[in-house]
């Protein structure tokens, strides 16, 4: 095993495009593999730049991804894709397949495309989805491309894994409204009108923009001034569907780009998702410790305790740290 | 502090609403008292009913959470509510004030009412919706009803938290189909038609129907047959701004909560949640004993390592974990 990762990640690094892809299964998996995975490849790592994509449902991002994914080939950039699926809780299983998610005509050739379920727990959608990013950087994309659907925790996750995040909305979606009081569309770096050849685009757009208003007004008064420097959220309007639009989008990633390094807010965005990382290795490492023998028959006696009432989960726990340390 | 504590506790479990109210705040700060306050707390806590009331905005939730708890009152139970608000990435804040989520008239008297807000991370946002909760339960209420707004992985949380859970969809809403993409009504034990006297409750009704069939066809067909005495999740239209139809969800709850007992599954139900009560106490004691100052300064140093592309993060941590055992 040991040796098979290791050739794996060597024959991924010189180009295979199917090793890549075997080790994005084996990262998916969470399999004891993947700590030797990660660390093989770390040294190629950090120099692509990993968009997130998200927005409601029915605004059009699969799409959107691929005129993206067009634009920048065009450009000469090497791009990955990730398109994160809602899982269903009951089957497990991803609900949209690739079938839905990845049109059969107007992919551009040469762009790496991988589907994942988002899974039960949102911590796992990250700890796996930050592995396939980083197998996709060291595999040389300069552009990384993550898609989430849905609207919600995961739209907030994303930015936990991305450099620069678009939200994409659509003229009468109708539930703009909602999206603002959710306070999703405040996580983003570019906004996206899409399917902006339809009526109501010009409202739409408005719509944020009064919103980004009402949003650095509201930090104000709660004394967040916004630094001289800060980063003005553009509104791109596009047509995914006829590849309109998709250079403005593609320019202003780059702006975007251009914006943290020369800030230096790159590095330390860098430095929170390594710290975000960290901590999300940290959790997995602690869980295979507790599965183990002797400190999991100690779990379960110390919830048998909580359900007897003796104590509360905060002691088993306090106690399970103890004896983790001392083991 | 500790003489606080214990002091408040003891006046919030002789009754005393303001004691509950300050132990509720000190319980959402997440400060050091919490483990304190959970460890006093729990020999009195285990007989509430935890029901879970999600869906997408505009569905009418908070409403028909008032006038379910204006039900259970009138049956004699004590009732607790917790709204939990998405908070906004950029103010830190809930977007949505009390002012919003409680209505000033058709309160019931008695019910205790907090709203919270979801905060950045979904474990956090568990954590403590989870503390106030056996906060309610201790003070004696029967019924505990968990508000939480908005669709996607937040929803799915409030199944670690409740005993049952509904799902409120409304006619016309035109995003039925979508929830059923992303498997969120899947996670009901009991669904609600809310708004059932606009046009297109009975479509509304007979999509959630076909959607449970697809649902048991597809776990069926992967082999996950349900058991003989699975529940059937019953379908109860309301019109939650007149009361009407809250009678018959109460009653469906009811029942759902003497089906549990029967058969076995709320001591299951109890247990799964205690182990993810475990699980998030583990990680914040972990958390606490990174940032001791022996630790914090390790944790940079490695961090720092891992930005130099010395090592990659799961081995940072890794050595961390190492550090914590020594130490």
């Amino acid at each position: 095993m040991a040796e098979g990762v290791t050739a794996l990640a060597r024959r991924m690094l010189a180009g295979d495009r199917r090793a890549l892809a075997r080790l994005i299964t084996l990262a998916d998996d969470g399999g004891p593999g993947l700590a030797e995975i990660l660390q093989e490849i770390h040294p190629h790592t950090g120099s692509a730049h990993v968009i997130g994509i998200t927005g409601p449902p029915g605004a059009g991002k699969s799409t959107l991804v691929w005129a993206l994914a067009s634009e920048y080939t065009r450009r000469g950039r090497r791009v990955g894709v990730i398109a994160v699926d809602p899982s269903s809780p009951l089957t497990g299983g991803a609900v949209l397949g690739d079938r839905i998610r990845m049109p059969l005509t107007g992919r551009p050739p040469g762009v790496f495309f991988r589907s994942m379920a988002s899974r039960g727990q949102l911590g796992g959608m990250s700890r796996s989805v930050r592995s396939v990013v980083h197998l996709l950087d060291a595999f040389g994309n300069d552009v990384i491309l993550v898609e989430t659907v849905g609207a919600g925790q995961s739209d907030v996750a994303v930015r936990t894994i991305a450099n620069s995040t678009a939200v994409v909305s659509v003229p009468g979606l109708g539930d703009d409204i909602q999206m603002l009081k959710a306070g999703i569309l405040e996580i983003a770096d570019v906004y996206v009108v899409n399917k902006a050849d339809r009526e109501g685009a010009d409202k739409t757009a408005a719509e944020i923009e009064t919103m980004l208003k009402v949003g650095w007004a509201a930090a104000q008064e709660m004394g967040q001034a916004l630094p001289d420097d800060a980063w003005r959220p553009p509104i791109v309007r596009t047509v995914a569907t006829k590849g309109t639009g998709a250079d403005r989008l593609a320019d202003a990633f780059d702006e975007h780009r251009r914006y943290l390094m020369s800030t230096g807010r790159w590095d330390a965005i860098v430095r929170r998702q390594t710290e975000a990382e960290l901590q999300e290795a940290l959790l997995m490492q602690l869980e295979q410790s507790l599965a183990d023998g002797l400190l999991a028959a100690e779990r379960s006696r110390l919830i048998d305790a909580v359900q007897r009432r003796e104590m509360a989960a905060v002691e088993a726990a306090r106690r399970l740290l103890e004896n983790l340390r001392d083991g």
